[in-house]
């Protein structure tokens, strides 16, 4: 029987070319005037990102002060040292303007603002009661972010990549301009697609009769391969950022899940394992690598599930064939298909595993244990 | 160019077999009190709804007064009924227990509580400010109510079966039990399933490069018709119930009409000159007439989607074959598919036009004068 489901999903999509400047008045339609901004290293300076917010921040009236600096797989230093500048400041909200790494630093400082040590939260030592007003404007597609009340955070001291979820993270207003993101490199691109491909499917491999969910899966996923495949021949095409975009938005906002018992989330914890232990692999290239390793060992879990992947998403008459795919469409793109290849030697994957399931067993179609989680690593390798 | 759009919908949805009560722990989360109960004809005392959904109102501590009568097709004398007692009882919010009409009539209620005729925001003349909070216990899946904010209702006096949009009617919470929905007499799940698809459709042929929005579109339409197919067979299977209900509200909270410009409408605004002319014509099974009938006449408008729609919801090679295809199944679910079946004279159609034609000219796609509107019922005849 299709499990019972709660959907709320609160947050206001603001989503079009040109809409940069429209934070502002979404920050002052909350009643916020002053903020603290955050951002990553910089690029949003070099494409005009940064000043389209501040303008629509100053027409609104809006003051902030800034924090730069924010890095892929963002990390525990850092959004302590925001929480800092923002209580010292007493802002009001918080304006998160980058990828989802920006975005998940600042859901964690909205929430820690009212925290004695916010990683407490993470170990579920503590609990988030409530959390500052979040704003997003996203520069790259590719977390989902931007529609959800997730956040991924590595605490360096104990290379632990752990997430987080409660309601009050669900940013208030978030803007996505695709045109921005015309000028990403081509790797990014692969990469936010992979990582909304992958959303898609910790959820999908769950589906049984869940048809409306499944449905909307199938029709996502066929959407963001056939887009990146558009934007490989050309970056610039408007229409297929956009429709890679608000896929991605979709993969993670609830509606992909709806029914589905959460999701999975192995792959993802085995790639935050990847990810904590090095820190230089892009969480959608790992992604990438892993998926593919986990489809092959839990196949016989959900056959005629993982068959129907296989058969409508990637035209394949078998598992074997959707992987196989997979892969050449992983190739095609540019994104590497094996560990190795990232070059990691097999000794180093059982350091991988471990870190993994430092939480315990992953998963929820086969919950899996340290042996599993090896074994994967090892086809992946 | 993709077109800019905003996406917001608050509402929260609890989703599930034998989640009733949960309205009124939601009502209480609110903080509201004291709420006007507004039902339909007394089906739902007969499945046990009612009964649920006093016991979860009792159990938070919810008073209420009930107002019973609320008909298929609403009108405008019994929502001003049910202002006065909302009024005289002071309530702080509306629950409205039942199908679409009884949803609709809330929402207008809700309005009205603040408005000193709250018919004149149907003429335009006046302007929703705010709104009572509101609830909804779904008993009937078609119209997507319980998760927009829109509402139709028609003037008696008038014959004008109008809508009006605010985002002040979304409402607060929303519980869909898709079990109640297995002793509903046949011709009330098609016409269930064949507004879905109408809701749908009035989005999908606006549709170019919006890939991800037309590709979801073609997900539910297919669910749609897929789970229509097996309670035709058998009419307690409950996952297609639960499938059958989330495609409905899907169909129109917003997602199926993502970047499509707001959708075309025009078909809607015939139906609701053919049901204000003839009250006894369910919303759904004129949609089911008329909509065919429209693609023939509007199909050379955008060709390539209306052939896409054909092939990939109907199976067909061509709009025509779409179009047969379609109207077979509606007879295979044993529906009409001409407004003979119904027995409507030739003659009539021209009042059944003049009084859609009442606002001007209809829909989006090709703007439709009265001479239009004429032929569409023509071919629907």
């Amino acid at each position: 029987m299709i499990e019972n489901f709660e959907f709320h999903n609160p947050t206001r999509i603001i989503f079009g070319k040109g809409t940069l400047p429209q934070i502002g008045p979404a920050i002052k339609a909350r009643g916020c005037q002053r903020v603290l901004l955050l951002a990553g290293s910089g690029s949003i300076q070099k494409n005009g990102v940064y000043e389209a917010v501040c303008q629509g921040l100053k027409e609104a009236g809006v003051q902030w002060v800034e924090l730069w600096g924010v890095r892929p797989n963002p990390v525990l230093s850092k959004v302590r040292e925001a929480i800092e500048l923002a209580r010292n400041n007493q802002v009001e909200a918080i304006l998160a303007v980058g990828g989802g790494s920006v975005l998940d630093s600042a859901k964690v400082v909205a929430a820690g603002f009212y925290l004695e040590d916010v990683w407490e939260v993470f170990e579920r030592r503590a609990a988030i009661e409530r959390a500052l007003p979040l704003f997003t404007v996203l520069t790259l597609s590719a977390t989902g972010s931007e529609m959800n009340c997730a956040a991924v955070l590595t605490n360096e001291t104990g290379r632990k990549k752990w997430a987080v979820v409660h309601p009050g993270l669900f940013p208030v207003a978030s803007v996505i301009d695709p045109s921005v993101q015309m000028s990403l490199p081509w790797t990014q691109t692969v990469n936010g697609g992979m990582d909304a491909l992958a959303h898609i499917m910790e959820y999908y491999f769950l589906g049984r009769t869940e048809e409306v969910t499944i449905a909307l899966d199938e029709a996502l996923m066929r959407t963001v391969i056939r887009v990146v495949d558009l934007l490989q021949k050309d970056p610039t095409d408007y229409d297929s950022r956009a429709n890679l975009a608000w896929s991605a938005t979709l993969a993670l906002n609830g509606i992909s899940g709806v029914a589905l018992k959460g999701g999975d989330w192995a792959t993802h914890q085995i790639e935050h394992g990847l990810s904590a232990c090095y820190p230089e692999v892009a969480h959608g290239m790992g992604l990438g690598i892993l998926f593919p390793a986990w489809i092959q060992y839990l196949q016989s879990c959900n056959r005629p599930q993982f068959q129907r992947w296989a058969r409508e998403v990637w035209n394949g008459d078998s598992v074997e064939a959707g992987i196989a795919n997979m892969k050449a469409t992983l190739t095609r793109w540019g994104a590497p298909t094996s560990l190795r290849q990232l070059g990691i030697t097999k000794p180093e994957l059982k350091t991988i595993a471990a870190n993994a399931c430092m939480v315990g067993l992953l998963g929820q179609l086969k919950p899996l244990a340290l042996a599993d989680v090896e074994s994967i690593l090892e086809l992946a390798w």
